[in-house]
C-alpha cells in the first residue's frame, strides 16, 4: 500500500499542489507516495491542474491503517477522520503548531512564510531533486494563490523568492498576469450553489473551547458578490445550526482594495468588536487592510475567545 | 530583551549543546538570541563544556513576557512554566510532536534522527552558516550522547554523517574514544545524591491521562550502580508519592551489554508486561536490546496505556 499525501478538508491550491509535490519528492526519495485530497477541487485548482497537465490527486478521506503525511495543516479538526488509526509519517506545513501530536519521532518542516510551496522549494533543493517542469508551474500557482499574487500580510522575501525561481523552471513569464488569471476563476460565482460558495476555503476551528468556522472568498472586485451577498448570510446561518457553533464567519476579501468584509453569525458577536475594535453592523463588518485568515482573522479571534 | 533558546527540564547534553547552537545561528542570521537551561547543568554537560571553552547557558525558569525557541523537546510538561504567557518563535527537535500549540506560524524543524545537533548541523549548512570550532566540538559530544556512540535504535545514517562533518570541523580525533571518555563522566556516581541521579535525565509525560516519569542512567556497566540501587528504588517511590504520580520508571542503562534494568513503581504494574512482555520481579524488569527512552519505552508505553 502507498502512503499518502494529503492537505486540509476543503482543499485550497496550496493544500493540492503541495500534497503532490511532496509525493513526487518523497517517491524520488525511495518512499513510494501518492498525492491525496479530501473533498472537491475548487475552480481554481483545476484551472491550475489543467493548465500544466497534472492529474488530480485521489480522493481520501479517512486514514485507518494509512501511512500519511500532512500538508498545509497540523490541526486534527482539518485533517483525515480517524487519524489516530493511521500513522503520521511527517508534515510540511506554514500554519500555526496545531493539535496533531504522535508517538513516535516524525519529519516536520513548518515555517512561518506564505505558502506550503515554498517549503516543498526548499525541501527539493535541500534534498538535491531537480522539480518537473509541470510541478514547478502548479507549485508557482500555488504561491501566487495562498500570497494573493504577493500582497497578502503572510507573503514573505522567500515566497518571493521560491516563486521566481520556480516560474524560471516551468517557464513562465509575468506572475501577475498569470495570478489575475486564477483568481478571476476563483472569483466566478455565476451558477455556483451557495453552499458551496461558502465551503471552498472553509476551516473549522476550536477556540477556548468553542467550534468556529471561519470561510474566505476572494474576489478581484467586492461588487461581483453584491448579488449573492443575502444568500451567503443565510446560508452561514443554516451552517451554524447544523454544525451546532459558537460563530460562523464569511471573509469576503477584495485583494484590488485589500480589505474584507466579514459576515458574521455568532452567539456572542461582541468577539468580533473585540478581536477587531470594530462594532459589526446588521452581521457585517469592513475589515480594512485584512486579507490574511490565518495571520490575521485566526490569532485575533484566538485571542479574544480567550480573553 | 534577548529572544531565548531553551531545551528541555532534566537537561541532558543534546539539550544543552543544541540551545547553543541554535542561538550561535539565530544571531549570526540576524536575531539577538541566548542560550538558556532548565536546571543544572549534568556532570556530562560540564565535561562536555569545559572540554570545548563553551560557557554554560543561563539559567531560564519561566517564559513570561519572553521569546523563546524550544530545542530537544515539544511537550509542554517538559517546558519552561508559563509558555503561554510567553511567545514561542519555533522549535528544533528530534521526538515525537508533542501537545505544545502555537497561535501563529513558527518555525519547526523536527526529524527523525538520533540527536538535536544533527538536524542543526543541517540547519547551519541550508542557511550557508559556518559553525565555530567549539560549538562544532559539542555539537559532536551531544551526538556521542544521544546515540550512545552510534549504539542507540534512534542513531541514523545522518546522525553518522553529521557527526564526522563536525569532528572534522572540530578538528577530533577518534570518536569512540571521546565517547567512552563522556559515558565514563556520566557513569560517576559517587558522593552523588540519590535523587541528582534519578532526576540525571528524567522527563514527565501524560499517558492517556495518567502522570507518568521516566528516568534513564546510562552507565558502561551496570554492576556500578550495585551499591545504590536499593536506595534508587526507594527514591523513585518517594518521587511518585510526591508527585502524585500513577508510575514512575527508572531504567538502569548498560551500554556495553545494550540492555536495560527498568527500576518499577506504578499504582499498575501490569503496564510494563503490556508494554514489553517481561514481568517484573520485586519491581524490576531486565529488558534486552532496550536502550533508547524515546523509541523503544515511550512508544511502547504510551500503547499499554491506551489499552
Amino acid at each position: 500500500m502507498p502512503v499518502y499525501v494529503v492537505g486540509h478538508k476543503s482543499p485550497d491550491t496550496d493544500s493540492v499542489c503541495a500534497a503532490i509535490a511532496l509525493a513526487d519528492l518523497k517517491s524520488k526519495l525511495g518512499l513510494e507516495t501518492v498525492p491525496g485530497v479530501q473533498g472537491e477541487l475548487s475552480p481554481e485548482s483545476k484551472f491550475v491542474l489543467d493548465k500544466f497537465g497534472v492529474d488530480a490527486p485521489e480522493a481520501v478521506a479517512d486514514a485507518t491503517d494509512k501511512q500519511v503525511f500532512l500538508v498545509d495543516h497540523s490541526d486534527l479538526s482539518q485533517s483525515l477522520d480517524n487519524l489516530d488509526k493511521g500513522e503520521l509519517l511527517g508534515i510540511v506545513d506554514h500554519h500555526k503548531i496545531g493539535d496533531v501530536t504522535t508517538p513516535n519521532p516524525v519529519e516536520v518542516w513548518t515555517w512561518p512564510v506564505g505558502c506550503t510551496c515554498t517549503v516543498l522549494k526548499a525541501m527539493y533543493d535541500f534534498y538535491g531533486v531537480e522539480i518537473p517542469k509541470n510541478i514547478a508551474g502548479i507549485m508557482t500557482c500555488a504561491i501566487l494563490s495562498d500570497t494573493v499574487i504577493f500582497k497578502s500580510a503572510t507573503c514573505t522575501d522567500a515566497d518571493k523568492q521560491a516563486a521566481e525561481a520556480l516560474a524560471k523552471v516551468a517557464g513562465l513569464g509575468d506572475l501577475t498576469e498569470l495570478g489575475m488569471e486564477m483568481f478571476k476563476v476563483k472569483s466566478a460565482i455565476e451558477g455556483t450553489p451557495v453552499r458551496e460558495l461558502v465551503k471552498r476555503d472553509y476551516k473549522n476551528f476550536d477556540m477556548n473551547g468553542n467550534k468556529v468556522g471561519i470561510g474566505q472568498l476572494e474576489v478581484v472586485d467586492l461588487s461581483l458578490l453584491d448579488s449573492v451577498k443575502g444568500d451567503l448570510a443565510k446560508d452561514i446561518q443554516a451552517l451554524k445550526d447544523e454544525d451546532s457553533n459558537h460563530s460562523v464567519f464569511l471573509l469576503l476579501t477584495d485583494i484590488m482594495k485589500e480589505g474584507s468584509e466579514m459576515l458574521i453569525v455568532s452567539d456572542d458577536a461582541s468577539v468580533v468588536e473585540k478581536a477587531f475594535g470594530v462594532k459589526p453592523v446588521d452581521g457585517k463588518a469592513w475589515l480594512d487592510g485584512v486579507m490574511s485568515r490565518k495571520k490575521q482573522v485566526v490569532p485575533n479571534f484566538e485571542k479574544a475567545f480567550a480573553s
